[in-house]
């Protein structure tokens, strides 16, 4: 049976990214793509590089043009979701890539995001484990109603969450550093995001600061067993379209050992597909997930500070976005969670 | 029915692309991956973006251990195969990416590559049009020794070639300028391909000289319905891991008009799914094939000079050595051509 | 005696590289400098590389703020200067980067640019070859009013004009392709320069249109000895924030020989500091004159199209804009040409 | 008074960058540049962007060659210029670039590099603060034997030992996350150091490993006043050929706050034309400082967790190896310390 799906926000990154991967669904179809500016374009006047979709042409992101659909997903920028989806047919399933929907406290919502609130949907990362066992991909199935992670909330908390698990690393002062590609930016017409300014360069920016992507590693961090995690988090641009290189350390609990730590990372994404844990000596680059819905972990214990370093790439626009986003409507579905998503990347 | 693979040369960036592709390919296994100094080694530990061939360990390149097969796909470095090829089962078919087996002429092998010259074997870029109507693809269909083409003489040759075949062009004084990435010379560890020396440079190399890819180019034109076809060939490495960017220039004969141009073009790749001319006005990108099995022509008619410019993008791993590859084993096996092969680049 | 300076739009690219350079100019001293949206700003916060100017402030870009300096220095957009030109103090030196008073042809303007002709001023390459001996710098001697050349302009007419003063190309049928950095554009919010379009790909634009740089390379060539030239000229956006590499070919005369070519360059310029031809076999990279005021032309003859291929790489803010502007005011103002400018590049 | 100068791996990149900023020294005169294979090219056959050396020709590195001349700079891999130095005039200045003669702790030099060891000699980041007072650039006056920095020990220990002298932050569990470009590895024909590995990928590399860094800066930390300074160090590999961005953060002393941070870093550094704290709310790219012998720092207190971030640009090339060799140089000499140095960065 063929389920049929719109994209809103089709001609931005993260868009294309969905219909790139939808592309390849067997039990997908796109019907309707949606823009705000460039409605009545060919979609690929705006995407050109999705040629197998030469047929759609991009109409006005509506409500209207919205239902008769048995997905839909929303890629539109932060705060434009929230209004339209309370129009949206409540039968069918809405994943939402943006922010609107994720947080469940209110006041994180009001102190990181602020304006209106418009609730939590069902969230979830699929393989992070949640304390008393299982994951979150539990709170998924059936959902109608899908918040897909963030890409840096997903890649800091799948790197770190089997310590928080396993009780072996303390939930406080953990610090994350990430090296990003601008594409999760999207096409936002800034300075900071011109070629001539990230070519060459490593950028960092808003560091130190109150992340809105902190809130959310929280909460999974609470899902995960701790009571009040505390995270710093710094984004360092560097001149990779896509991508994020998280480098995640959190101090061991006395006398936790090199291999506990390894056993409660293997254990916590035995059997997953998409989150692997690399061995002992190897770390993941970023260039080995490009295009792929793949977390690789890298890990290694610091004994010298008595700190776990666990080194996460993942794709931001595939695992840390779009990917997560198909994957997620796979389990609300009660598909095969895999279907249509790769676990290759695209390298050299 | 599902068919034996093996790929010789698994640990380089064709051969790593060949499985990447052939992951997704239904018809074919891949049983056996074989390397020269890492033999010995899991897949993995040289292509750590492979996730899918986990299970998978490089054994030697030798005929023993390529034999058994149904297909046998090499990706070795240029004079490698030519040896090893005539130990090989005449009954499977072999897809050979390197160079050894693509020249008609005896004369052209001496002066271009020189050495012992091992023939030629079948050899198509399969959408490229022929003198007399057809394409090179009717070349390959029942083969079972095929010289997959080189990707830098693949986006000359596509470039130009309508504009041969339909007598617009002149057949001499074809200028051509590159842009490649670094990827194309797989990894051989030379100064001039180090990160430091290619990065925030473009860097032109044997400009003027006698490249290798002349030769092909000259073979496919000739087929075209040239008769002595010149073409002058100046790479450009330019900081990206992957593409071409071929800059295709041709006199115009006397009184031809751009739409005679743009129609040619078009007639030339009319309902290919892997080779497209854009609308007028438009140029491709090379992200916008990266992993694709996709070119992208855009198309220009400069009056002051009296030249068509055709512009051609394409993935120098992909529709440039292993996409071709397994388009061209498709057609020698009479399956559906575009099996196992996508036409959406991965962008931005 | 150190002369007054004012740097009009001093927050964009080409504003900021004239202030980088005159900081280690010892005859000049920098008193004010001006934008348009960033007045009232100190330098450095848009300039945050500048180290040396942490003391000025951005004021107003008015024809009253450039008052009373001895040269004034404009890198505006093209369009903004000829208006304000117009009101500057008649004995100050004024050396405009942008394109308004290049073109000796109002027709070629009406052409190329439209609007509002401003007419002429000096203009020159320094080291470009007229014909019949010397070189273009003899027009700047002495001149109060200095247009000075774009980057792409230069870097072609350098590398062809040559041939041209000499007679031994012909001068139709000149074909250029440029790999270019996206520096050139300045800091113009389009979705086109955003790092997420240009990183990882080679992007060519107006390809086969009439660019503007035409008939100032026209220009050139017609000083040169050309009644009527004719340039077909395809830019190539690749990812790197500086640089031009020009690959120029025109057609050989007939019995033209390879030492009479490289006779003929190594002739134009002779004893040159900034403009130099590589031996027989070298070609040149823009990583070679990032951050100087160099231009390298490699040098080959493709005896099989009957054509000379000239490489040349400068960077695009120096050679090609700021230190040209340097260059061209030392001149104008009887300093000694080099004072300073940089011959060596940063590389890697 | 013109001193006469030797340069000892003058074929590498960190050679090339002493030769780059020695040509606008106004007291030293390159006269001997030496190499180990390459000795007998001209120099400008390595160092293509070199123009100004045009007539010097590299001979062998031995003592003989290095023998006569006031001042010799050694830029040779690690562990060659141990022995070397032995035979050299004890009356010249040596400037080692290499890690030969940093350690000062045999047992340290046994840890984490291993063979002979050659002593320590005067050590020096010359803005370092330390206990009590005044900063290491006392080490190096009227010195004769000089160990430059290490590129990343310099940007971690710069970072963070204000913090440290004015006892503000814990000394252990030092966290340093670091963003690199991989020219600091020189010209070593590794796969892992290709372009098609680096480009479009973040790669980290001996995560959680004994770096040799770490001891050279504890080696800091202690003489700013900590006792048992312990610092966790992830380098990451990213696509650009130079620069560090260093994010390094320390836990703050209790009741510290934000302002007394602010101070104390802006104590250290008052008055520095080379090391530089950025106002609040401001951080440093890599851009900034390519090719300035400048580190750029930026501030910030996460309260959250405690710490403090401070995240620190240099040049590798620059002030990381060549600059600060010069710099030390001039120290030593009784020179300006400035002398010779830029501070302007080359953006974009």
């Amino acid at each position: 049976m063929t389920l049929s799906v719109a994209v809103a926000g089709a001609s931005g990154y993260a868009g294309g990214e969905l219909l790139r991967i939808l592309s390849g669904h067997p039990d997908f179809e796109v019907r309707t793509v949606t823009a705000f500016q460039n409605a009545g374009q060919p979609l690929i006047a705006q995407q050109p590089h999705l040629r197998s979709f030469a047929d759609l042409t991009l109409v006005e992101t509506t409500a209207a043009n919205l239902a008769g659909h048995d997905v839909v997903f929303l890629a539109l920028p932060h705060g434009k979701s929230g209004e339209l989806t309370a129009q949206l047919d409540p039968g069918a399933l809405v994943v939402d890539c943006g922010a609107d929907h994720r947080l469940t406290s209110e006041t994180d919502w009001a102190a990181f995001y602020g304006g209106d609130y418009f609730g939590a949907w069902a969230y979830g990362v699929p393989e992070l484990p949640v304390a008393g066992g299982g994951h979150q991909r539990e709170r998924l199935a059936g959902a109608t109603r899908i918040a897909a992670p963030g890409c840096n909330a997903s890649a800091v908390s799948l790197a770190i969450a089997p310590g928080i698990v396993a009780s072996l690393v303390e939930e406080q002062d953990i610090v994350s550093v990430l090296a990003v590609g601008p594409s999760g930016a999207g096409k936002s017409l800034k300075t900071m995001y011109l070629a001539s300014e990230i070519l060459g360069s490593a950028n960092p920016y808003a560091v130190g600061g109150s992340h809105r992507h902190i809130p959310e590693i929280q909460q999974s961090l609470r899902l995960a067993g701790a009571s009040d995690p505390t995270v710093s988090f710094t984004p360092v641009l560097v001149p990779m379209s896509r991508g994020i290189l998280a480098t995640v350390t959190a101090r061991l609990k006395p006398g936790v050992t090199a291999d506990e730590v390894r056993e409660a990372w293997e254990n916590a994404y035995h059997g997953e597909p998409f989150v692997q844990v690399l061995p002992d000596g190897q770390m993941p680059r970023t260039a080995d997930v490009l295009g792929a819905n793949t977390a690789l972990i890298g890990l290694a214990v610091d004994a010298a500070v008595g700190r776990v370093i666990a080194v996460l790439a993942l794709d931001n626009l595939v695992k840390g976005t779009a990917g997560a986003a198909v994957q997620s409507a796979n389990i609300a579905l009660g598909l095969t969670e895999t279907t249509g998503l790769n676990v290759n990347g695209v390298a050299p």
